[in-house]
């Protein structure tokens, strides 16, 4: 509430500044013109500046409350709130900038594409001085359905594509550079088995029970909505994200495997949703232009859009980790940290970029990036830029969350396209709730069936409990706010969001105690690599693989059979292609390719084998059994030894 | 021409990728929009991919160069040159994207304003479907004067008006907050007499000679300048930006005081030309309103807006700075480096956008408030947030200098509105010539009068040919290109940008030789600062205040006059009231305010001041005289030895 007064008085103040300033009483349009064109640019501004200033006040209020130990509301949680205060100001302050609006028809008759041009160059005559007649060139926004929605100030809003290109990438990006990559490898199965077929499992269930719900309401609702459109809804309600909860965990630590299990599924199931959800909108297209019966060929297609666009999202953000991994290691960047430094910043974003030009899925890309670059290239970063990519892309992180729960709280009220149903949002919280049952449960007990260390009831419990909706979930409901069921989907699906991360996110910790859930482990590992976490940072994904040498790992029987066979050809041939660390290709590669193991080994990698073990971090082999290849390592051993003794100082 | 090479196989591959992945077969517009909206953002992907990529490039030859110590050309050179390349192939290319545009007239009977509408709606029939008419919305973009200029692909360009949002201000706010207080503020004087009056004299010394060369030349140009059109493009070419020099000088360890000269005038010199023209213009819009002869009225509001648009900026951006020093101060909020991180950006990106909101200035404001949190907020955050905003807005920097560098190149070729006259070019650089020629020298005289060190020729001469032009000058001329004369200018800026970036940054070490200014300066002092620069970054304005304690103040000659003035004030009043710094308000208070004063300091100001001392930067102890308040220090010495011993150790 302050907020929203400070900007208004701030506001005052400087308008009578600058009507003091630049009072300008001609009456001429070509000033009137420039003065509109200044007056918008000034409500952007305030626009972005209420976000900013909205982001301060959360930003304070959560350092009062942690700084006062007050832990019953996370940062998103108050961001949504705050918003929420906010958005309802400003709707009923009434402040709506008014839009000049006017109706053109087509009536070029060179024009004669069946397609909406690009630009319309509006001829505007200024009367009574030809010579002053103008010409406006206007571009292509959207196409609209109800000219009066339109009124309401469009300018407390922003393009949903924002969301996509600007917002989304940093934080994807950095929950994969952050992942705890240890505990993931260990979890790889059950994590891949929740996030790609139970994501996918609780979309149907919720497409299917939505439908039938929504066919017994009243007609106006069970005309409207095909299966396809509810099937939408529960491929974007089937994304998590518990940032809430993994910030509790992190404050307690809790059981590793469960922080794992839970950070892991939010972040791949993010990425299944959006595919998952761009598949079925395919469909849906190829569907209307069909015949209007069930298309085999239209849904093979779509399952084929399905892992095709996941498959080569994925390929490409490994690869351009890869690619980024191995310029660090070959080329002698890294002695100039700024340029290396930005290096990894490009490569990063121009991997978004090349799969968005591609028509796959840059966030699905950057989170693999993210993952290939926390696992290769920042091994052979130098310690510098290190510090830097890891601390800048936390603050993104954070930033580009706190905004966008912030705007979710706001446009509640501002978004001029909600549309209410009480029924259709009490059913979708319901289904919502019974498409994550549906996911977390069956898959747990067919999971038990094959794990050593089976998921107890009371993690599954904390695993459905842990499915808070967020960024995502959003971001794919206001991409397509064109048909009244797709307003309904945006509103149920804000107050989902808002409803789980306020309620869901503050019960967290009564929650851990209901099910007895240990905290508090004092597992010398987690103790150390938390302790780096809590100085470095606090935000809930800010994970960082700090690991101590003295750090060994645990029992075979610990180890999925997944983990096991990718780490030890990750340790065997990808980590010493791409990174400075030991056994080499030369140790790995049968002798035969010997010349090609030669060029591809750098001489760090002969010679600083200790000081890179001890700087950089240790998860791949922390991933793989020591005796895997124990013949490698008393191969290499004695030749070690005493370069160490000779090398050990350099890093 | 490897980049945009490897730009269209990508695009090739990824093109028959994704036809064989999504081969929509249908026939309905609906579709057909889609692919069009779909095929628009994927050119924009491939518009940001090509600029990514190219910065990539950019990057690696700059490492290569620097690797094989090739030393003639800059990173800016190299962009700009790189720049051309893509340029040029992509204009000859033949590649451009053909934009559908529609004429369209007023012919809405309710539409009565004289100005032209903020959106159109565009009501587009479908043939033979009267059901399925649509309605379009397009939003206002420009003023376009002629109608084929357009055809050419706009992709290919950026909304100038992006320059002065987004990349701008990082560079400006970056060249604040890394600013070497120390000399600056020694050199106070001088370089705010270049900066203010001598930006000044230079604009109108350029306005004047082009107004009157362009009168000789035919009679096109001679009635189509006016003496305005000219004034403007003197103020604009009057902002200097000497990166490339200032790298070398960094390298070089050029004499402290050149170097804070040039980098100092650079810094201020951009704000007053960013003022100086925004006033030119407004000035230009009442005498168009008005009579038309000279207006009195208008000349003095066009000074009052210069002088109250640059204090009210600057107020704005000190304020902010100050706000964020105290919140720093007075919260603990560096109990939690990210969220310290995220405040602190917040507030520097807010500063930007109140002072945009306000209609004054942002990237002025922003200037100042880095200057402000440099010198104060800098000295509160924790080592976490200091590394942080420090990396962060060195690599920000380095990718928006380099990324306007390489526009500048492509634009050369790509901008739609160049407008080539060689009479006009060849006036332009001998005119800039001459007008940084009539900034330096009198100047220079002037001040040597009342100067202690004098600023000998050899530093005059350097100081002429630092004069390198950039980011703000084609900034400031591509945010209008609405008329011929306009558009003349932009293309001669951009090629004054070009040739000086390139030539006279290359010709930087010659021109030292030649001018015989000692290199290599052993001042312990600098060396400490520099060897801290060098490990931390490589960027030329990347210079960081980590001075030694050991570090004493030069005697009292060396000071300016205007530098103890504020020196004595900052530390007495201004840093006790934002910093931790001693001595506190409590000392320099009379008796009076104790209580305020008690108030205003807090606990670690106290007890911690050996430590801050040590850690923080010691910039206002240098830049005043010991003896100003040796009787403050003398007051103090016997509380804090005592005290020292006690606290020493807490930071």
């Amino acid at each position: 509430m302050l907020n929203s007064f400070y900007t208004k008085v701030l506001v005052v103040i400087f308008i009578y500044f600058t009507c003091f300033l630049c009072n300008t009483d001609g009456a001429d349009s070509d000033i009137q013109l420039d003065a509109k064109a200044q007056s918008n640019h000034r409500l952007d501004s305030l626009n972005l500046l209420s976000y900013t200033l909205l982001l301060i006040l959360t930003l304070l209020t959560i350092w009062f409350f942690k700084h006062r130990r007050v832990s019953f509301l996370h940062e998103t949680g108050l961001a949504v709130i705050y918003g929420l205060i906010v958005g309802a100001i400003i709707r009923y302050s009434g402040s709506s900038s008014h839009v000049l609006n006017m109706q053109v028809f087509v009536n070029d008759p060179q024009y004669n594409s069946t397609l909406p041009p690009d630009t319309l160059s509006l001829y505007f005559p200024t009367n009574g001085h030809p010579k002053s007649n103008k010409t406006f060139q206007y571009v292509f926004r959207e196409e609209i359905v109800d000219l009066r929605e339109n009124e309401i100030d469009f300018k407390a809003t922003f393009d949903p594509e924002i969301f996509f290109n600007i917002i989304l990438p940093p934080i994807i990006f950095h929950a994969g550079y952050s992942l705890k990559r240890k505990y993931f490898f260990r979890n790889l199965g059950a994590i891949l088995t929740y996030a790609i077929i139970g994501t996918t499992v609780s979309s149907f269930v919720v497409g299917a029970l939505m439908y039938g719900c929504v066919q017994l309401m009243p007609a106006r609702l069970a005309s409207a909505f095909t299966f396809l459109d509810t099937l939408y809804f529960g491929a974007l309600i089937s994304s998590t994200d518990p940032l809430t909860i993994l910030a509790i965990f992190n404050d307690l630590n809790v059981d590793v495997n469960l922080y794992a299990l839970v950070f892991g599924e939010s972040v791949l199931n993010d990425a299944v949703a959006i595919v998952l959800s761009g598949s079925i909108q395919n469909y849906g297209k190829r569907y209307q232009s069909g015949s209007g019966g069930f298309e085999t060929k239209a849904f093979f297609k779509a399952v084929g859009d399905f892992f095709g666009i996941f498959m080569l999202s994925l390929l490409i953000g490994a690869t351009m980790g890869c690619v980024t991994a191995l310029m660090t290691k070959f080329t002698r960047v890294r002695d100039f940290p700024l340029l290396e430094s930005a290096l990894f910043v490009l490569m990063s974003y121009s991997t978004f970029l090349i799969a968005e030009a591609s028509e796959l899925t840059g966030v699905v890309a950057v989170l693999f990036c993210g993952i290939c670059q926390a696992h290769y290239t920042y091994n052979n970063l130098s310690e510098d830029s290190r510090i830097r990519t890891k601390q800048m892309f936390e603050l993104l992180n954070f930033l580009a969350e706190n905004f966008i729960f912030s705007y979710i709280g706001v446009s509640m009220f501002t978004f001029p396209k909600h549309h209410f149903d009480l029924l259709f949002i009490f059913t979708g919280f319901t289904c919502a709730a019974i498409g994550r049952a549906a996911n977390i449960y069956p898959l747990s007990f067919l999971l038990n069936l094959g794990r050593k260390p089976k998921i107890p009831a009371n993690f599954q419990h904390m695993l459905f409990f842990a499915g808070l909706r967020g960024a995502m979930s959003f971001a794919l409901a206001i991409r397509n706010t064109l048909s009244e069921q797709r307003q309904a989907m945006l509103t149920t699906t804000s107050l989902i969001v808002i409803i789980t991360v306020i309620i869901q996110g503050g019960a967290t910790m009564n929650l851990l105690n209901w099910f007895q859930i240990p905290v508090g482990i004092d597992d010398e590992t987690e103790a150390l690599s938390r302790q780096s976490v809590h100085s470095g940072s606090t935000t809930s994904r800010g994970e960082w693989n700090e690991l101590s040498p003295t750090d060994r790992p645990k029992p075979q029987n610990e180890k999925a059979f997944l983990a096991r066979i990718w780490g030890s050809f990750d340790t065997c041939y990808m980590k010493p292609l791409l990174t400075h660390s030991r056994p080499t290709l030369l140790e790995t590669l049968p002798v035969c390719c010997n010349p090609l193991a030669r060029l591809l080994t750098t001489t760090e990698q002969m010679t600083q084998e200790c000081a890179n073990r001890q700087g950089g971090d240790s998860d791949s082999e922390l991933c793989i059994e020591e005796n895997d290849f124990s013949n490698v390592e008393n191969r290499s051993n004695n030749a070690n030894s005493h370069i160490n003794s000779i090398s050990g100082h350099q890093v």
